[in-house]
């Protein structure tokens, strides 16, 4: 059975969301769960769910807490009794299989790469996320986890993204592209021009498909989307502005007249399997990739439904032996 | 009278369409055209259009043709007769005060900056892109010029990018923005950590804001955002993507039921003044900044009223001098 460590105080939505979505876990999937934060916070919210299964559970002490606007490296340094550290200790100490927080993300990637370390060979660590297309969830990254990246850190990930896709989406022969600002090989800058020939030259089993633009992305046209964290992170950020304001059309036009509120209300339902794509929510969190060990990163957002999520791609990186594939891919190539 | 160098091959849509921009902007603003092409097609085309205010107009052959998805340098040393090189040479020789196409945007920009040459202390030329917000037009540079930038060149497109919004868009004291993965100071890659203390230290006129990241820019927080073309670029066409995605919800529901096809007939006007604000259609071109005369880059898929905006913002950009005040700044910065 998967053991995961589970920070009970990482996400906007506090504890209480937290917990009701390790319930769902408890309940749908095989697993044991370390619920980590301040046992008084742990003994409260355990008395809003009698049901709870306590045979697959256990209580672990973090009394201090790391604010979701705190500096990673500051928690790293003082706060040694978070819920963050605490968690990942397990991992490392083999009392846990993964660590699954919806916290502070900087903190939680800061503290993973320090306490497990990272896969030999791996020279950076990198946020993958999955995302929507018109032909289905595909993985990008890295999503703002290494902001200056050289060509070969870019294939790593692209190696990295090509395990995920397989072990996490269940693709069958992942196409890897990279992300640029045209299709040619001459196109890009220095990190992506160099990359493209590295990535060219890997093994065929890494279905190398070349660059790819911005706008193809979306329709699905690649299955690992390799790109430097700075870039990965604008897009991201730059999508969620972009989703948020054709939402805010809709909320605006209900309230504009009669006729435009009954446009909206007769589209309403296919609006809602629209927007299903974009619920980051549906995927969970994503792995860090990278580090010596299984360390999750969920969406701060995350509800009760996208932290179930987030540790059910826990036990499958766990299950599916992600890092140490990673490992051996990365020695290899 | 400010006089129009106009490349009549340029674009998607072919000649009648730049040739129907041509004659709206003759008609709306006081300008002279020289209308650059084969003068065989010229004359054809002229002959749809009896109306032609030939007054305002010169015909300047030029019988090579650039074609769209051509390489720039390749273009540049064989076709020294072509639509491009020749519009550009009127313009460096003095007989034409700014450059219009919709052709090749490589083969423009290498022409332009091999031709007319950069600005004396421009170290890099930059697009600049008109882009909608929820509270207007604002301005973001660069669009994919310069794949790597310095921090001095991100400095340099402030720069550029004030005068821009204060000439083109007609905003008082326009509001700097550097694109970052996070607000605070110490976010982001080596090139914008650095560009970030240099903003700080412009004088105060430039009104640097700090920080932006890729989820505000939609909501109109800065009047200039500033990034390097290759993230530009990238989020640019990122943006193209979803917007066609989203209208492509559209199209699908409306042949999905026959409620779902009210429902978007319902929303159908506002819908359109919605969609409006991300046609750049309206805005037209946009110059290439810091090459030392005024060359505009319009879409390529531009329509006859892009034609027409963008030549109006040739107009603009020579009548406030913009190239000569860009000049005398970046020497004092």
């Amino acid at each position: 059975m998967v053991r995961i460590a589970l920070d009970v105080m990482g996400g906007d939505h506090g504890p209480r969301e937290v917990m009701a979505g390790a319930l769902l876990a408890l309940e749908e999937y095989e697993c044991h769960l370390a619920l980590v934060g301040p046992e008084e916070v742990i003994a409260t919210e355990l008395k809003a769910f009698p049901k709870w299964p306590m045979d697959r559970t256990t209580i672990v002490h973090a009394p201090d807490i790391v604010g979701m606007a705190e500096s990673p490296s500051l928690a790293f340094r003082k706060k040694k009794n978070s819920s963050i550290q605490i968690g990942l200790n397990l991992v490392k100490d083999g009392q846990a299989d993964a660590f699954v927080s919806a916290g502070n993300t900087g903190a939680v990637m800061a503290a993973s790469v320090l306490t497990l370390g990272r896969i030999e060979g791996v020279e950076r660590p990198a946020i993958a996320t999955i995302m929507p297309s018109t032909k289905g969830p595909f993985v990008m990254l890295d999503m703002g986890s290494t902001m200056d990246c050289k060509p070969q850190h870019l294939v790593q990930f692209a190696i990295m993204g090509h395990y995920f896709s397989r072990l996490i989406l269940h693709t069958k022969n992942p196409k890897i592209a990279l992300l640029n600002v045209g299709e040619e090989e001459d196109k890009g800058n220095q990190s992506t021009l160099e990359a493209y020939q590295l990535l060219k030259a890997l093994p065929e089993e890494f279905s190398f498909a070349g660059n790819i633009e911005g706008k193809e992305i979306i329709f699905g046209k690649a299955d690992v989307v390799v790109c430097d964290g700075f870039v990965g992170n604008s897009l991201l950020k730059f999508g969620e502005g972009l989703v948020s304001l054709f939402m805010n059309f809709f909320k605006t036009e209900a309230k504009a007249s009669f006729l435009s509120l009954l446009g909206v209300l007769l589209l309403k339902p296919a609006l809602k399997r629209f927007m299903k794509s974009f619920d980051y929510q549906e995927y969970g969190g994503a792995p860090l990739l990278g580090v010596n060990g299984v360390s999750m990163i969920a969406h701060g957002k995350s509800n009760r439904r996208a932290i179930k999520h987030a540790i059910r791609n826990g036990i499958q990186t766990v299950e599916q032996d992600m890092v140490a594939r990673i490992a051996k891919a990365v020695v290899q190539s």
